[in-house]
């Protein structure tokens, strides 16, 4: 089968691998029939050492279940489901507390043998903990909004979530990615009061306002924590989604938290320390998050995606097949698309 | 009157200081029957850069009120008083959310002409908001335990709230001074089912287990997180309460945390980076705490202390007269006390 490989910044390639196959009688076969690139695909766009063997890519991916293991229980073939972009079983200590991404059994896409999501097909470990069966057709015109389950509309409540969103609350947005932009839906969808989006480029800008940001900050660095405290009183945000992983970002992030407020981080860190000061402590600033267990989050956004009360489908500005992935990654890199979809 | 000044490290002094008195009309002017050295006292005690001027000492105390100021409603002369370690007026933003220590008119003792707990008398500002009334005679045998809940008592249980401590969880305290053992109180008082103390003082871990510690873990470093993960089932503690301040506690408290646990953080830092690593962020560990807003707590706490269900002023194993607080420093400093209580 095809299926994606990157083999160091920039060189990325449409490789024949072996055909996916069930290895477990817990696992599920998977046609991917929707899949993304993520903005976290970027880092290693931009940093990895050339490798020989190369890395599969992919952790976001719809598809048509084709086979499934003896011990599957809840997925058949046939059936259409949405992978969150960690697998996990589902009954595990962790799994049981909604932490899917703490598995103890669990692992991640592209990662150990395991397929990615960008390629024709996916073995599933762990399918009946893993997937999530959507009562819609492979082509549904909601397949853009349920795709965005598998990662970046769980990764913005996740961020919201641990920000500590709330009715009547101020709630900033770090970053206007993908991610980014499923926060302003979070953080509306818990009913902040006040939604600020700092970001800078006009046409996710316009996004997040439909989305409901309320106030745009378009500064960087300390002229953005300044203009965010003129718009909170002078106090800073109850709830700061930090949604980059670079470390400004945070340090941004950090410096607009009001005193007792919190900061929830999504973005792959880019760096160990949290660069936090002594006001951050004297604040009694919160710093929590991670990756998001989307896993968790599937059943209680999904009502809302069919419903269509929320459409983070939207953050997709591009629809690419799989041949075209390398120039995808391209133009995600460029900011010429928010995010790519890609029809394998 | 006579109070604390400190000159330089190791440099503390009873000097002649100008009488406190009432100076604005919400001032309280109170005389001190009770104050504390804290285990922050020490981070000047041995870093402090020689001064001509000194600097005041002591934000923990309770007293008898000699006088008021004329817009002063709750408190007034013949009350015995505990005051917090910070002082806030009860009616801004942040006081009504419970977060006195960000008082927008509030302010820390023995800074900016306002006078320390380690003296004679104290001129008291926002009487009204910073003091608590007790319903005890000056000379109580309860004054130990209520004492604590200027500062040690409230921290503690800061510390645990911050750690999101509750019932059934694990709880690890990581420091055995004053505020650990208070730590320690907290999280039984919240039901937590296993404590471990990190610490290795045999007078305090012996306190630290008649306080409800079940586990003792004397381990440092990377030998105390394997201790640790060994007594929670290789996953480590739920809730993490780091009462110390420096980098080895709080990388210990961190790498103590179990996914999705917290930590909650009241020692004094004396970095200003939070040195987590990426495991921190890929196992949604969450950091908080900050200065306790002890005057939160204290309606909280007290029936308790006064009903005896909880004993925190036994951490006291020193009590001396103003004149013997540079030995007292010293005591604690060597490790000769856990805390030392002064009757002025």
């Amino acid at each position: 089968m095809r299926a994606t490989v990157m083999f160091g910044a920039g060189d990325v390639r449409i490789e024949d691998v072996p055909d996916a196959q069930l290895v477990e009688p817990t696992d599920a076969l998977v046609r991917v029939t929707r899949a993304c690139i993520c903005g976290s695909d970027l880092w290693p766009y931009n940093q990895m050492e050339d490798s020989e063997t190369g890395q599969r890519m992919g952790h976001e991916f719809i598809g048509v279940v084709e086979a499934v293991g003896s011990d599957v229980r809840t997925v058949n073939a046939g059936d259409v489901v949405v992978a969150p972009f960690a697998w996990s079983d589902g009954t595990c200590v962790f799994c049981r507390e909604g932490l899917h991404t703490s598995c103890l059994h669990g692992g991640w896409w592209a990662r150990d043998g395991i397929d990615g999501g960008q390629g024709e097909a996916v073995r599933v470990p762990q399918a009946d903990g893993t997937l999530v069966v959507l009562p819609v057709g492979e082509d549904d015109a909601l397949m853009p909004s349920l795709l965005t389950l598998s990662d970046v509309m769980g990764t913005g409540h996740h961020a919201a979530l641990a920000a500590k969103v709330g009715p009547g609350k101020t709630a900033a947005v770090v970053g206007d990615g993908a991610v980014g932009l499923c926060g302003v839906i979070a953080a509306k969808r818990l009913r902040a009061e006040q939604i600020i989006i700092l970001g800078r480029h006009p046409d996710r800008i316009a996004l997040a306002k439909e989305f409901g940001a309320t106030h745009v900050v378009s500064e960087r660095g300390d002229e953005a924590i300044e203009r965010v405290r003129e718009l909170t009183g002078g106090f800073g945000a109850h709830s700061v989604l930090e949604c980059v992983g670079h470390g400004e970002a945070i340090v941004t992030a950090l410096g607009i938290a009001r005193p007792g407020g919190s900061v929830g981080r999504v973005g792959l860190p880019q760096h160990d320390e949290i660069p936090t000061t002594m006001q951050t402590f004297f604040d009694n600033v919160t710093v929590g998050g991670g990756p998001a267990p989307a896993r968790a989050y599937i059943e209680e956004l999904l009502p809302d995606v069919l419903e269509g009360r929320i459409q983070p489908g939207r953050v997709f500005d591009r629809v690419i097949g799989l041949d075209e992935v390398p120039d995808g990654y391209r133009a995600m890199n460029d900011r010429e698309a928010i995010k790519v979809m890609v029809t394998p």
